[in-house]
Parts: structure tokens; C-alpha cells; sequence
């Protein structure tokens, strides 16, 4: 059978596809956005885990919105407003995705952050959007540009991380929140506002959300993969109402339900105590490890050629060269020991990518940071 | 923001819809395909569940393509030709969601079974695939009208479910096999062979899948909701390798990959001998509550009106009723404490339905199904 046309066009991700390369024992790895999995306390995945073989309705088939308790607490959690719902899916991956088949159609205009999300950029071409970027500043999307874009197309929806963005670090700030939801709202554009890294702020204080204000514009998008665990592929997506039951029509279609058992340990993950702790523990390791590597990097990096701003919580630290080929120093980077996305493939058209390196912190030891930092910064000095 | 083209044509599955008033305590539930999960041996759960905490990697991101040792297991276990590969999805839902995604341009044509899996028909809808139908015979499709379909339009995939159909419960007959085989050969038709219930037969022998006859043209769609666990979300599509590839394109995007821990617990599950045992103990329970039902329904429906093939597995009886309105039926019914899905649900145009019920003898035990009979003979005769 012939491959489908949108299919054609769409990359397969990079970060996927050198996950194996990057988990060969003599390299280390600064390419995922994996989280330190071995910091989740054992002795609390193993009693919530133990609790379920003897709830046998975990096994059987269950309603496509997700799993009623856990909806509950989330819905109390996260104060999700009393007319919005939600629905739990395989990872916010899906949430995207099902956004993506639920609300555009061939040819719809929409609006991404340059650089933007790998897994945003393959989702909406899989649907076959008309995709528009707009800049990012360090207090986040440029706003004229934005509404230009929103003025001059018929924008169904304006897709964002404004927590620690991926790849770029950058956190827009209370302004740019309060303006661009007030230009979704005048333009009657979708907001989807993406969140994964929101809980792992470690420095600075918590911004409302975007949607916040303009809810009725609003998708949000959580994930549980950056906090508590990636391998149990769950995700949260809440919005009014009838947004929520036409995401669920389509959830239908696509795999019935999430993993109910997963649902269920992530509740029970949630709901204890211990759980707090972990993420209190998580957020200072990863400060820990990030000023870890972005010192070694400022004080090995020939000054003056290379930046690497700050960030205030999240995975990623964006590494700003001097003018390059980045992929071909990601791969000498790989051929020496280091794994690194270069930032060609965040955006749609590769050649527009101002050179730069995404590069994690959360995953790697402070020593196996310190031994990347070395062997990126010999490559960085051969090749440019 | 406005709903997508594609999914406003799309019916919420009605199965799902009545999932919550099939489940109130004084209604019998014939609906659903739901297995006797309590029948999973609580031991063998407690026993591979417990040992998944401590495999970290589990919780950690995985590859796209699946757990590797359950791949492994599985290409093994189902003798999957050594020139193809296989994805393992979140349920075979998914991996069907997915074969239409990678395959599918809006206006492919295709030819499903008339009545088709519900599943099925949101799916392709979803991929605004033109659908043609082929009528079932009892012993398969009708060959002529399937040639013609073949010969007539550019058919780009015939899906179908082979063994012990959902919703009419035929199993196709060898020679039938060999000849769908033969037709998806001589027009290059993809054939989709959908096969969840092909471990639950309980008289006959066993055999060959259609797929066998023509390993090239085919994806083989393999769910182990029905054998192990629904709420766990798993299922296994096995092609030729660059279809599969293809088709991780596409997972990549969906979801990323499917529930790790869900992996490992199906992989310890299956490795058990006390699977095994379990799979003939629920094929043995399941044709008692068949020959059960089966006997109860002839018993007390009126002579001559109604038909009910035996079936050799599966989880469904099709109830051929005179000519009726079954929407009302299965309406009165559910009034009258039964849950049954009427025949219109599974046509893509309602009006061209067979008057029948599809009728579930796994989940309600005997009891209840004498019960359940008795209540749905009373509306039946009513009505009719």
C-alpha cells in the first residue's frame, strides 16, 4: 500500500530515532528530555503498584474520559474551572494530537512558537496545517508579529509552552501572558497552552497560567511524564465542556481508553505525601545539576562566540553558536561521547534555525555533566 | 474553535455511550465485549505485577516500536514471517487508528464487512476513506461482490475480522480464506485482518489466517484485551517491515509509545504456564455461557421468527429478528434490564441493517443470562 500523503512530508524525530545511540554506554546523553526516573522513591511506587492486582476493575474496560477518580482529584488539583472537564490520554503527546484531528481540518491556519515543540511540528503536519511562527523573545512570542499573523490569517489556534519552553528555556512573562490571551480573545483564536515543565520551576515565582486569562479560548495540556514517571504514558487535557466531548469522540476512535492501571498509579503516586517530597527533591537536583552544566560550559566555551541564558526551571539549556552547520555538530558531538539535538529540527523549515544546541540537564549525573560539557566544548572548538 | 469536517460526520459509539447505564446494578449487560476478567488468576496478576517497581527502566521513556523483550516474545510466539516486523499499540483500536493514518488519504477507497466493528467504521470515517461494503455469507464475504468491488474501484485496503466476527460471530472458511487471499493479490489490495478473538475458539479446529495466504498484502491486527486484560490497552500490528516502519512514524507522533510497565506485566503474564491454563479455562466457561444463552433464547422466542447461528468462539450471538425497528427494541430492552446493541450501530448507513441484536455471552454469568433472556423475550414479543 501506497503511504498516506501526509505522512509523506513528516520527519520522523530525531530524538527519537538517536534514543539508542545516546543510550550506548560510552555516550552521554543530553538529547531527551528524560527525567531523573531513579530520584521516584521506590518504596512508594512499590506500595501504591502492589495495591493493584486486587482491584479487578483496573483490568477490565473502562470509560474513554479516564478513570473517575483520578479525573477527580485532578479536576480539585489543578482548580480546573467548574464549567470545563477533562479527559486523560496516552501522554500529553496525545492530548496534542487529539486536539490536532478534533479541531483542524486540511489547510487551517495555525500559529507556532519558532523554535517550537519537534512533537507539535510533526503533530500538526500529520494534519496538515497551514503553519505560521511567530519569534520568540525572552519574555516569550513577539506580540506584533503575532497579532500581524492573527490579523492577516484566518488562525484557528496559536499552539505554546510558556513554562520553560522546549527547546528554547525561555518562561514568558505576566505581560506577554495577559496579551496574548487578550489577542486570542479579540482574533477568537484557540490557545493551546502546553505545560509539561510548569511544575518544575526552581527558581523565581509561579505565573498564572496564560489560559488563566482567556479560559474559554483555552486547551490545556498536562503531562505527568517530567514529574512523575514518562514509561506509564499519561497526559491531562482540560477545556469548556463541549471541547472536552468532541476530544473524547475522537479518544474513542483512537484507542478506547487509557492504561487503567497506570491511571490508577498515578493517583496514588499523586495522593501521598511522599510524592510532595519527590518533587520538592527533583527540582532542586535538576537547579543543581543545570548551574552544574551551564557553568562548566560558560567557563570552558571561548568567550565572547557562544551564549547560554539562564533559565528559571524545565530540562533544557539553549546554546547559541556562532554561524554553523549544527547538524554536523551534533554528530561529531556524538561521534565524541555527547548526544545533543541540534536546533535544526525545531523548526519547520531547517534551514531558518538560528544555530544553537538543545541541551538537557535532568538526566545526567553532575559528573557526567561536567565530561560532557568537555567533550562538546573540544568538538565546538575543532569545528568552529 | 470550530470542530474539524472530518469528525462532525462521526457517531460516538454507541457501546461506549451505554457503557455507564449497562453497568447500573439491576441491568444485565449483553452489550459490551467485555471478557470474565475476574477469570484472570489473582496470583499470577499479584505475582508479575509485584515485580515491576523494581525495573526503573520500565518508568523511564521507551522506544516507539514497543518493550523489546515482549517484541521478541511475540514474533516468536505468533511465527511472524522473518521479513516483517511489528508496533506494539494501546490496543489493537490504536494499532487499526494507525493503519488508517499511515495508509489512508481522504477519498481512499476501501471495503469493509456489512455489518462491520463499530471500531472500524469511526476510524475509517475519521480518515474520510470512501467505504464501500461487502455483504457476509456464513461462511465469509460474498467473493463475487468482493471482486467486483475490486475490480471497479482503486481499493486500496479490505478490512476485515476473519475469526468469529464482531458483531455476527462467522468464522470464515478455508477455502474463503484462500480466495480473499488470492483477490487481495490479483488487485494489490492492502488486506487489514483484524483477529481479537481468533484465541477464543472453543469447537472446530484452527484455521489458517487469511493473512498467511498473502503475508505481503497484509497487516496482521492482534489485541490481547480479550485473552489477558482490556484495561491494560494493548495490542500488536505485525507487516512487512516498511509498512510497520511507516507506521511508527505515525505512533511517534500519536503517543510516543504505549504504557512500558503494561508491557512488561502482558510479557510476564504470557511467559506463565498458568496463562495457558487460563486461556482453555475462560475458552471452556465461555462456550458453556454460549451454549447457555444460545439454549435459553431458543427456548422461549416463538418458534420460526428468530434465528440464532451457532457460533465455534468468539464473544457474540447475532439474533436475527423479523422485520422491526431495533433502536426501539434495544431501547425497551435496556428498559427492561437488559443491554443489548441493536444492528443499526454496526452498518454505516443505519437504514440498510439486518434486523438483528448482537448479544455478548462472556461477561454476565449463566444466571444472569437465563435472566437476561428471559427479560429480552418479553420485549421481544411485546414489540414484535
Amino acid at each position: 500500500m501506497q503511504i498516506a500523503q501526509s505522512l509523506q512530508q513528516i520527519q520522523p524525530s530525531y530524538i527519537r530515532e538517536i534514543l539508542q545511540a545516546a543510550s550506548q554506554p560510552d555516550v552521554i546523553s543530553l538529547a531527551g528530555g528524560l527525567p531523573a526516573i531513579e530520584q521516584l522513591p521506590n518504596d512508594l511506587l512499590t506500595k501504591v503498584v502492589e495495591t493493584l492486582p486486587q482491584q479487578t476493575a483496573l483490568f477490565q474496560y473502562g470509560l474513554t474520559a479516564g478513570y473517575a477518580p483520578l479525573l477527580t482529584y485532578l479536576n480539585h488539583h489543578y482548580q480546573v474551572p467548574s464549567d470545563h472537564s477533562g479527559v486523560i490520554c496516552t501522554g500529553s503527546q496525545q492530548a496534542l494530537d487529539i486536539v490536532a484531528r478534533t479541531f483542524i481540518d486540511s489547510g487551517d491556519h495555525i500559529v507556532l512558537e519558532a523554535p517550537s515543540y519537534l512533537g507539535a511540528l510533526q503533530v500538526f503536519g500529520l494534519a496538515q496545517a497551514q503553519i505560521h511562527n511567530v519569534q520568540q523573545r525572552q519574555d516569550g512570542p513577539d506580540l506584533k508579529q503575532l497579532e500581524a499573523l492573527f490579523s492577516q490569517h484566518n488562525v484557528k489556534l496559536f499552539y505554546a509552552v510558556p513554562d520553560f519552553h522546549n527547546p528554547t528555556g525561555i518562561c514568558w512573562s505576566l505581560t506577554t501572558r495577559q496579551q496574548v490571551a487578550e489577542l486570542c480573545k479579540q482574533f477568537n483564536v484557540g490557545f493551546i497552552e502546553d505545560v509539561p515543565y510548569r511544575a518544575l520551576r526552581f527558581s523565581g515565582e509561579d505565573l498564572p497560567l496564560v489560559s488563566s486569562f482567556c479560559p474559554e479560548q483555552s486547551v490545556v495540556l498536562r503531562s505527568f511524564s517530567k514529574i512523575a514517571s514518562p514509561g506509564i504514558r499519561l497526559g491531562y487535557a482540560t477545556a469548556q465542556e463541549s471541547w472536552i466531548n468532541a476530544m473524547i469522540k475522537v479518544k474513542q476512535a483512537t484507542d478506547l481508553h487509557s492504561s487503567l492501571p497506570m491511571q490508577a498509579l498515578l493517583l496514588g503516586l499523586l495522593k501521598d505525601k511522599r510524592f510532595d517530597t519527590h518533587l520538592m527533591h527533583i527540582r532542586q537536583l535538576y537547579q543543581e545539576r543545570y548551574h552544574h552544566l551551564r557553568q562548566a560550559l560558560l567557563e570552558q566555551l571561548p568567550a565572547g562566540n557562544y551564549t547560554v541564558s539562564p533559565v528559571c526551571g524545565g530540562m533544557f539549556l539553549w546554546l547559541l553558536l556562532p554561524p554553523c552547520n549544527v547538524d554536523k555538530v551534533a554528530q561529531a558531538a556524538l561521534e565524541n561521547g555527547v548526544a545533543v539535538v541540534p536546533s535544526s529540527v525545531f523548526y519547520q523549515q531547517r534551514g531558518e534555525a538560528q544555530p544553537a544546541l538543545r541541551l538537557n540537564f535532568t538526566y545526567a549525573s553532575k559528573i557526567q555533566l561536567e565530561i560532557a560539557a568537555k567533550r562538546l566544548t573540544q568538538v565546538l572548538v575543532n569545528l568552529i
